[in-house]
């Protein structure tokens, strides 16, 4: 995406609010979220009002694309994308109308916009099309006019002047997009989760809401599997310098702010816990260790859809050597189908697949200048008897695989050893 | 509206095919409907399907701006017509997708274009908009390149850039539009009933379908109940000698022909016997016979919504009238109250209201060159004892008002007297 500043400083400052589905799943919600814009508005903003389709809609009108695109009783191996963006980016576009149509309810002047009539530039690629430019001068004409805007959330206009959609949860993308071309202060996210926690607040009781996190470590607790944001957002955000905060639609507690770390005093060494529970390990035993062996092993995998996570490679004995990766539990039949397919390539003597596995990581911006953190967590995990089966660090990172009955015992440990319960 | 004619002859023949809300009510009826479409194709016509919503979903997101645009509890007085707009075109819009998809599905090649895309485009009358224009051009490539066209109804850009729609019904008026704009040799209207009648087969049972109706005929018999088409869709097809065709997507019969009295060899005197039930009479006694008495009675009720249909003035004695008008029986109470609040600007001694009338018409073209069509409408309604208390008569029309007892009596006889159930 390519965004340029726009020419003249605006008159008032901006604010993009962006709501998700469950917030404005009837009426009664969207005139909730009509609330917030106008408390708003009255403080000085013009706002941006992103959102996606009312619940469950999106999912209906996906079935019946799924079905008109099948013979009867069968299921379609293909459709055309671009009427499926045409059929489903109509959940978005009927929100947009009513959110304005609740804003002037209540005296707050408003008008909707449509993906195309922004117009949000979008590439070819219908179905998960990547944002190419937002062009903002009409929504600046009309802030000028007093009259704040509706915009709905997922979609664009794709270069054959048809509708294109970003691909699912793609509203929260469009709204970091909407922030940063128009300059906004900052671009609140409104969900059903009241921000960002240390871990899972249903797995550990004393989890604590964090006032702010860095890009980097929201990216890393997103791809982990803290589903708040999604992380194409995340990324745009990060590049453009929207900050972002994520918030409940369903109280007034301040949320988490996702920002430049520069605007983090102190943080801590660890910022959070994450896990996924349902892992595999899969281990190919006595492969020969030469150049191009890892591409002969992840290029089939990857081809036929299989998400690796970790890789690891043991040290190399006798030219033989062992590659462990692991992936999500349900694929862990297919990779070890492509890998026997592949043997001829690859060159193996066995495959031990471990399903029971999880995965727990600890997330902190703050490791980079401190040593040691891995070795506290080791300890942490070995003071509980947790056996640690795979390792993996980045700069900001730790994750190691252990057996998937140590789960909540290893979250809890590491939560407290950390002390990530005080602020 | 405009509407140039294409610069070159079409390459192959042109075939408007118009589905309403319970031809697409899901995706069995959406596949049922793609079916014949894909006949159509096969017998070598390039064909623009227009589609309405799915049976229900209109009003459903009707209801939905209704309640946005109220506070909790109550029910707007207004709303902003351009939002009412965007939320209710997306019901054509998903049918649009479904459809283009259920081509594909079945070999036709096909693409969705939404009422901005084509475009048509409206005058600024959101919510009621009327069709300035429709440029085939994008159209016409597209045929072109062997694409079948599926056509979003009910909906077009207006000047402002936003979406505006016709009004309810508005479908059948884009399906004639286009089939005016791309020379199209027919435009089927494929409904839920299979054809025009000479009256209600519910209340005659030898009732016939017509094989042709002139347009004339078609706008009387529509106005006067038979709710097959939209009175403005057969105006159109009337100004642009559209054919048209009514026919049921339920079975394969042949439907009735709505076309040039022209094309119509030998005509009946009557065509057809329509009829409103639930009519009331109301007539003020002693108004004064001075020029401008009409404006003062009609104006205040037009200003008020009634709607009056006939309307006579007996003859004038000692410089006092008596003025008698029907209206629906729901406006009668409404209309009386509008009369006496207005009674010092008319003038009149008394109001007397008949509740309990109905409307019988006979129509035809054929009326116009023979005499005494009217006389033997009297004739038979007198033989079964039905008292007439009002007529009025147009050139292809008589209409009288009785006793809504003698409603099915007085429909039977005329249907008989005409010979209507014989070819």
């Amino acid at each position: 995406m390519t965004a340029a500043p726009s020419p003249a400083a605006p008159a008032k400052p901006r604010l993009v609010m962006k709501f998700g589905g469950t917030s404005v799943r009837d009426i009664e919600r969207i005139r909730n979220a009509a609330a917030r814009v106008k408390r708003e508005a009255d403080r000085g903003y013009d706002v941006a009002v992103i959102v996606s389709a009312m619940a469950g809609e999106t999912n209906k009108l996906v079935d019946l694309v799924r079905e008109a695109a099948s013979a009867p009783g069968e299921r379609a191996a293909f459709y055309d994308a671009r009427e499926y963006d045409a059929v489903v980016a109509s959940g978005e576009q009927v929100t947009a109308g009513l959110m304005a149509l609740a804003l002037q309810q209540i005296g707050v002047p408003a008008r909707s916009w449509q993906g195309w009539q922004a117009p949000l530039i979008t590439n070819a690629a219908h179905g998960a099309a990547r944002i190419e430019s937002i062009d903002t001068a009409a929504l600046d004409r009309k802030f000028g006019e007093g009259l704040h805007a509706v915009i709905a959330g997922f979609q664009g206009v794709g270069p054959d002047g048809r509708i294109a959609t970003l691909g699912r949860g793609g509203s929260d993308t469009s709204a970091v997009a909407f922030a940063a071309a128009l300059g906004a202060e900052r671009c609140d996210i409104y969900t059903d989760v009241d921000g960002v926690y240390t871990t899972d607040p249903r797995m550990v009781e004393n989890a604590r809401k964090l006032d702010r996190i860095s890009y980097e470590e929201m990216l890393e607790l997103a791809s982990l599997g803290a589903k708040v944001l999604q992380t194409r957002s995340v990324e745009l955000a990060m590049r453009y310098k929207v900050r972002l905060q994520v918030l409940s639609s369903f109280d007034d507690l301040p949320g988490t702010l996702v920002c430049d770390e520069g605007e983090i005093m102190e943080s801590k060494v660890v910022s959070g816990v994450a896990f996924q529970r349902d892992e595999a390990k899969v281990t190919l035993l006595g492969v020969a260790d030469r150049p191009g062996v890892a591409a002969a092993i992840f290029g089939p995998l990857a081809e036929a859809g299989v998400n690796v996570d970790m890789i690891v490679q043991n040290i190399s004995e006798d030219g033989l050597t062992d590659m462990t990766f692991s992936t999500a539990e349900d694929d862990v039949d297919r990779a070890c189908a492509v890998l026997e397919a592949a043997k001829g390539g690859i060159g193996w003597r066995a495959i031990v697949a471990d399903r029971g596995v999880a995965k727990v990581s600890i997330v902190g911006i703050g490791m980079r200048s401190h040593a040691g953190v891995a070795q506290r967590m080791f300890a942490a995990l070995a003071a509980e008897g947790v056996n640690i089966k795979v390792i993996t660090t980045s700069e900001i990172k730790v994750s190691v695989l252990i057996d998937r009955k140590y789960l909540e015992l290893a979250v809890r440990a590491l939560h407290d050893a950390f002390e990530l319960h005080a602020v």
